[in-house]
């Protein structure tokens, strides 16, 4: 396996869904750094469970704690631990799973790959392991944070409820207002509705996350096989749900011609910006100055209640589960935290790499 | 920079544009493969520019030269060199280029980065340098092939012209018969004329360009930063021009409900299969043995005729600039060998890494 | 920092002398592997202190948890975290240390490099922090011993003190009849008093660790920059107080000419041997089927309790420091079970790139 | 295989003694240096053979030329790549040797590993190769040198005939005296004597090489797993007959205690410096601000012209050889510029790691 990412700031995670203890070690963060639980606890109660009812009912306090990396209140650039403890388990509701491989889930291909495979609550395959990302990603935003770079997120669709466009500097305020993580709050409401209409049913539904980081410097991005906006798209695409990273225009560029798609430069306050920013801030693979501007496709959480069909993987037959467990009827709005905390681990990792940020504060 | 892709088949490609030559180096090729410059050239050729009026009509015989690596017409083991000279450079052209950056060229962003910029046809940044790319993914096609996996793609999509879907198995074949690559014949018409008219305004046109690899075997991928959806994505984003990168249904999938977007299993010919194919390949990062099917968004090629506005970065003012230069109007048809032979270099990394592949054939 | 070893089987560890855990990440280790807390235990307490009158008198159980990894009581193919809690710190006993670095220790160059330094007993460059090495090359010294590997090692010297040579096949056994883990019981002896008397002196000593394995195939070992023998020397130096590391003859090499110190190559039992080994096991890079054999110049502990000249970092003047604290008067014995885990994950890391052994058991 | 060695700036080396050409590509490398073919040329003669009758009667001009990475006379943060085409090739000297595996050479460990050998000359496993080593190292001792770090290296023993201790500042100039490249001018004249003399006997002799590198800062080296005397043990032990590295005071030091081997700090002009220098200039992985002193034991060439036992690996059985071709009686006056040049590549990369250095000039 590969569990780590990043190459100077890197995070290794570790932990399943139901095992003792999820968490990660942070190798590679500048020293002199203050850091504290407190910091971590704030971002990961953002994607705790159980907050509000679009999530699942699991009830976990994700309580922090840290390890090691820390002397007298900061770094010192030793390795980070930090960790959280498992509560809530439900493992006996998920024994019935060992060897029928869920739809649309990682089961088959994991418990094909490794023989031996936690199959409760989708072991290491779970959202769950996220938290990880999000010990990695608050300590990063926290550096970012220093040099004026901001990243948030929002939700702008879910199944075909599209939110309106929102002006970029009032995104983050707007998207808190509502569970759905939604800047338009007239469609977030129509969002929640569809979600938990779809809840009742006992189905589920995607949506589209955008991710946006402001303040970038020039410069960062390593072309040709370290591009910028191709970390960006692994990362992204890596966190589970996951089916689609676009930059910028994506998708839609593909039906402008060069006239319309090409953004023109010009000089601002003695700074080189762009007019327009189809590009999403990165040209060439580096970082122009502009927001930088994702989006990402989620699946709806395949663990729905509908019977389906599978395979018992013993006896090589055809068979029909039902799912057990609890389960987000749609990832979306939790997964804004885990997007915006992997967004934030490439960019900062970027931004040592660059020499835009000390290894010693 | 990063110039270097993959972890056990590493390929490190060189050269720009306008400078001697291009060319790969390909670092953990199994040893004992056949392999001579001709496998090499027959691909190169495909992408090689000049070969229709879709294309620049910079003429590059392309003429490939293997320096090391091959012992008495096999690999050994040892690491392989292969260059091509360039001939038909125009630097001429490129001279007023100096400090005045093309709009959504990389100009900007790697003359800011790297200060001393070579402006000559994009330098290294120039979609020549893909040459690399095409040379290195020969050789895992060539090794992929063996294990019966093809790797294949087509156009699907140019401006607002979408191709009607074509049978997987037809794929391939239909879309050599046009100068556009794409599998419907009838909508390679009409883009066709599309691009020309486009080429005689000075203007460019977008397009998506869809990458099938049929033959994985179920295993290929490493949780939880090494899934291969996220190494595809990466490899993908990093060619130029490429704004998106989707897996199976991507971005299309956030629509679903997980009724509708669930694949289901069941057993085929004793083998674990599912029913539909929206995961395109891959559950849990890990590939599932059904058709890898990703997309890109490729943009519109941003040199244009058309006068647009720029800056001069020595004076620090705006500027108009007139863009000379041979180019592509559109690149998705040539950016087809490029991507295929990127998705190859991916899947047989993760072919070695996985163990499918002997170090020694 | 870098607290990463190894490329498939890698193992990040992390902790320091007076924080509150120890412990390491394993990540790649093969799945379906019956592993338990008690596996790492055994080779844990053979590290640990304050078994014997050699050791420094701090008193550590040195207990390790596993806190993911294992389902089942096998490996699945995800990380493995263990860890140790620090019970017996005395911090206060290095309160005076602050920014006045003990002579040939990190000190200085730890906190110049870092600014916050951890001087509570040598922080993270402690020798304790070795517990997340064995706690990995325990994992790999049992899958070795599967493919029938064996790793063992021995003080071969002592200050002059020097061990007569012992049968390969006799000094493991051997070397565990005494504290010193000399193999030569005459001189473990001496060596003993040697160090007991210099332990009344307030002084220390270094000594030679000679690290042998057999059974390792021939095959092992990537050359050019990734050689077998190139790896044993930067993980043995990596090793807190080793000052050179040699393979086979080593320096004893630099007198021979070609006739004395070519290891001829005959056939034994229908497979290649070399007549002597004076190559140590490696040629070219490449483990060639002989036994490894490796040894290690190990410095004295440098905490003495004599009064030496040191500086103060603050005022940047010169001054005389007393080091309190516990020390081992010679690290020699209980490094060899450092040395023997760390040449452990050294091997088994090669001999999964080599493809020798399965990703999956 | 692994064909790379560094971090930031990397260096890939390819080609084979008797193939079309041999080289290296540099990634990495900061933009905007002033370079050409002649920078590299003068190191590359420092190691070129036939130079003088201590060395192969190879004859080759080993003449580079730099096919990438240069615009207008400065790198410009792209690959470099510098090739040397082979000239003066006797392959068939060797066709004998096809299954025949030459004594204490990589003839057998590649050959096994590999299947399809390249047995001219050795092939990759040749001395030859290091013209790559010295490409890179070049231009990393141009970088160096604008730091004021100074790297050189001198032959201190031959057999069993010792060079005295030279001052340090005089090494440099002392050692380019005499063809054996040792400070000491005495020991120079019984060195060559003693070289010569075995050559005429048909057998070879081995040595030591000390390689000392003045000026480093305070700062470098990664702990745990990156110390910097960790990768310069690496890097030194993975040239060719380098069966032992030390530093400082090396395996000496093993007799020593630790009243006599430690290094005590004094201030000397308001900076830290140590009184002795045991230590080699590192301290717990990290550099000390003092000379940076490492030694490697060379083994005599492995090819003499006295019949020899070794095995037939096609048939199986045990034959004599009698070794044919053109070596260097003794190899160290020649390994100290490959010495050279491969620490100052790892000095170099930890100055650009640790920042000291920027990415562009």
């Amino acid at each position: 396996m590969t569990n780590t990412t990043g190459e100077i700031f890197k995070v290794t995670t570790f932990g399943s869904s139901h095992g003792k203890a999820l968490g990660a070690i942070i190798d590679g963060c500048p020293s002199n750094l203050e850091l504290n639980e407190e910091d971590i606890q704030i971002e990961l109660n953002k994607r705790r469970p159980g907050t509000n009812n679009l999530t699942t009912s699991r009830n976990e306090s994700d309580k922090v704690e840290i390890l090691s990396g820390i002397f007298k209140g900061k770094t010192d650039g030793t390795p980070i631990t930090a960790i959280v403890f498992n509560e809530d388990k439900s493992s006996e509701d998920y024994e019935y799973l060992k060897k029928k491989p869920r739809p649309s889930h990682g089961d088959f291909t994991w418990s094909s790959k490794y023989g031996n495979y936690d199959y409760y609550g989708g072991g290491r395959g779970s959202g769950r392991t996220t938290i990880g990302n999000v010990i990695g990603g608050t300590i990063a935003k926290k550096i970012l944070s220093i040099y004026n770079i901001k990243v948030f997120s929002h939700v702008t669709q879910i199944g075909d409820v599209k939110a309106k466009k929102v002006d970029i500097n009032l995104i983050e305020e707007h998207s808190k207002k509502n569970d759905v993580r939604c800047a338009d709050n007239e469609a977030a409401k129509v969002m929640e509705e569809k979600i938990l209409s779809l809840k009742e049913e006992g189905d589920s539904i995607g949506g589209i996350v955008e991710i946006i980081a402001i303040g970038v410097p020039t410069g960062l991005g390593e072309p040709v096989f370290g591009k910028l906006d191709g970390e960006i798209a692994k990362v992204l695409m890596n966190i589970g749900s996951v089916k689609g990273v676009e930059i910028g225009h994506g998708f839609k560029i593909a039906e402008l011609t060069g006239k319309e798609a090409n953004d023109e430069f010009h000089i601002e306050k003695n700074r080189v910006k762009t007019v327009t920013n189809k590009s999403g801030g990165i040209l060439g693979g580096i970082s122009n100055g502009m927001p930088i501007i994702t989006r990402i496709a989620v699946k709806p959480t395949p663990s729905i209640s509908t019977p389906q069909r599978t395979v018992d993987l013993e006896k090589m037959e055809d068979i029909e589960i039902n799912i057990k467990g609890r389960h987000d009827p749609c990832i979306c709005p939790r997964i804004t935290t885990v997007a915006e905390s992997t967004l934030s681990l490439v960019l900062l990792d970027f931004m040592l790499k660059g020499g835009f940020i000390p290894r010693k504060f």
